[in-house]
C-alpha cells in the first residue's frame, strides 16, 4: 500500500494513494497512522478493506502538495558502496562489511521542492537510493526479523556535494547541505513489496543516468538493518538508506554535475517518482 | 547559570543548580525553559533574581538522577582535529577548514550511566569535548551573532570505537554505538561563561589523561557554528561539539583503551564533571 504525507494547505495529513486519489486517513476510526502502525499487517489489512469499500473521503492527488514521509528523521544512516555496479565504476573492491555514514536530518526536503545549489566550487551530484523508514525501536535485530521493524520504503535522492565530501574525507558535510535529502513521494508498507528486487532509476532533464535493480545490492536491506542495529538502536522515523547504483555524475567522463535549472527524477518501482529541480542559492 | 535536567523518579525536570541545591523550575511562573528561553538574557536575569530570592523550591542535588541536557538531539555535529595539541600528537597539519562528522543522537546517555563496551575487537577510547546546545534556528549566522543562537554549554565525552572508526574510514559508526555520547552534567547559559577560554580535562580511574584549555582551539566555537550554519541549518536542541585535546588513549604508547570497570571523568571549568563507567556488553 502506498501511504502519502501531504498538505492541502491546512497542515500535514496522511493518506493512502490509489488510482482514485488520496484516501484521507484523518477520517479513519483509528486516525492517522504512527510509523509503528505501518509495521502491523492487521492494521494494513483493515485499512485496505476500508479503502476498497470507499469508506474514506478521497482527495484529488493533483490538488495537494506532497510532503516527505518523515519531516525530521531522528537519524539518516546511509550505506556507501552497496551496488556491485557502483563499486565497479569506482574500481573499488566489494567491501566485506557495510560502510556507514550519516546525512543531517535537516537536509530532508519534500517532493517537488527545490534542491538548493550551495554555489562556489561545490559539485552537486545525484544518487537515487531505496530508503527504509523504521517503525519500531530496533536493537540487535536478526536479519529474518527485520521486516517487523520497517514501517515502509521510500525514495531518497542522496544529493551530494562532492567538493566537501572529497576535501573533508568525511562524507557528512557534503551530504548534509540543506535540501540535499529529498524524500518521497510515497511510503510503501506491507508484505507485497520486495525491497531487494525493484528497479531503480534516476533521470536528469529526462535523460536516464542511473538504471539498476536492488538485486545488485552487495548487502541487502535485511543484512543492512541487522548490521546497523547491532551497534546503534534504530527508532521510529529513523531512515536507513541503501546506497546508489552506478552512473553518478562525478564518475562520468567528463563529469556531469547538477546545475541550477536541472530537474532530477528518482524513480523506484512500486514507490513512484521523486522529482526535484535545482535552483541557485 | 548552571541548568540541570534531572529526574526525581517522576519524569524529567529542569532546575538551576547552586550551592544550595537544585532550584526546581516547574515552580517558576514561566514554567520549565525551552532551549530558546536560555538564549534570552532577560529570562536568565529574571530567573537569577528568583533563585537569589529563594522563590523556587530547592531539591537535594544528591537525591536525584542527572539527565543529559538534551535526550535526543536533532543532530550532533562534531569537529575533528580542533586542538593544536591534538593535531601535534597525530603529526597532522593544522586544517584550513573544520573537518565535520556526526554522532548518532541515539548514542546520548546520562551522567552516571554506563558506557557499554561493544566487545569483540573494538577499541574504546575517551574524548572530552566542550559542546554547545543550539537554542534558536540558525542558518548562515555571522560569527559575531553566534552567542544569540546558543542555549548553553555542556560536556560531551565523544566515546569512540577506534576499530570501526579506522576500518570504515568514515567516523560515524565508531562514534555512534549506543551509550557513546555521555552528555552533561549541567548546561551553562549566560554571558559570564567564555567557551573559548576554559580548562578541559579527562581522567580515567582518577588519573589525568587529557588536560588542556579551549584557548587551544584551532577554530573557536563562534567560527565553528558560523561555518556549520552556512551549509546546514542548526535547530534548537542540536549539539555542536568542538573536538578533543591531546592525550586520547589510541595515540598513547602503548595505547591505553577503556575496559569494563574503568571510570571516566570529563571535566570542564564552569560546567562540572561528567562521570561514566564502562561495562561489558
Amino acid at each position: 500500500m502506498q501511504f502519502v504525507r501531504y498538505s492541502d494547505g491546512s497542515g500535514p495529513a496522511w493518506g493512502v494513494q490509489t488510482e482514485a486519489g488520496i484516501h484521507a486517513l484523518a477520517a479513519d476510526p483509528a486516525g492517522e497512522p504512527s510509523y509503528e502502525d505501518l509495521t502491523n499487517q492487521r492494521y494494513l489489512d483493515r485499512l485496505e478493506r476500508a479503502v476498497d469499500d470507499g469508506a474514506l473521503p478521497v482527495v484529488d492527488a493533483d490538488a495537494v502538495d506532497r510532503l516527505a514521509p518523515v519531516a525530521r528523521p531522528g537519524k539518516i544512516v546511509c550505506a556507501g558502496l552497496n551496488y556491485h555496479d557502483h563499486a565497479e565504476e569506482q574500481d573499488e573492491e566489494v567491501p566485506e562489511v557495510p560502510m556507514l555514514f550519516s546525512k543531517a536530518s535537516t537536509a530532508v526536503t519534500n517532493p517537488g521542492s527545490p534542491i538548493v545549489h550551495p554555489g562556489g566550487d561545490e559539485q552537486v551530484d545525484y544518487e537515487v537510493e531505496l530508503a527504509a523508514v523504521i517503525g519500531r525501536r530496533a536493537t540487535d535485530v536478526d536479519e529474518d526479523e527485520v521486516d517487523d521493524y520497517v514501517a515502509g520504503y521510500t525514495v531518497l535522492n542522496d544529493v551530494s556535494g562532492r567538493d566537501a565530501q572529497m576535501s573533508d574525507g568525511q562524507f557528512f558535510r557534503g551530504k548534509s547541505y540543506d535540501t540535499f535529502a529529498p524524500l518521497g513521494p510515497t511510503l510503501v508498507a506491507g508484505d507485497d513489496f520486495d525491497p531487494n528486487a525493484v528497479d531503480v532509476e534516476l533521470r536528469v532533464n529526462g535523460e536516464t543516468k542511473q538504471s539498476s535493480n536492488t538485486e545488485q545490492f552487495i548487502f541487502d536491506i535485511h543484512e543492512l538493518i541487522a548490521y546497523i542495529s547491532a551497534d546503534m538502536t534504530l527508532e521510529p522515523g529513523d531512515v536507513v538508506t541503501t546506497g546508489t547504483p552506478g552512473g553518478v555524475g562525478i564518475f562520468r567522463e567528463p563529469p556531469e554535475l547538477l546545475e541550477p535549472g536541472d530537474s532530477c527524477e528518482a524513480e523506484i518501482e512500486g514507490i513512484g517518482t521523486l522529482e526535484n529541480h535545482v535552483v541557485a542559492e
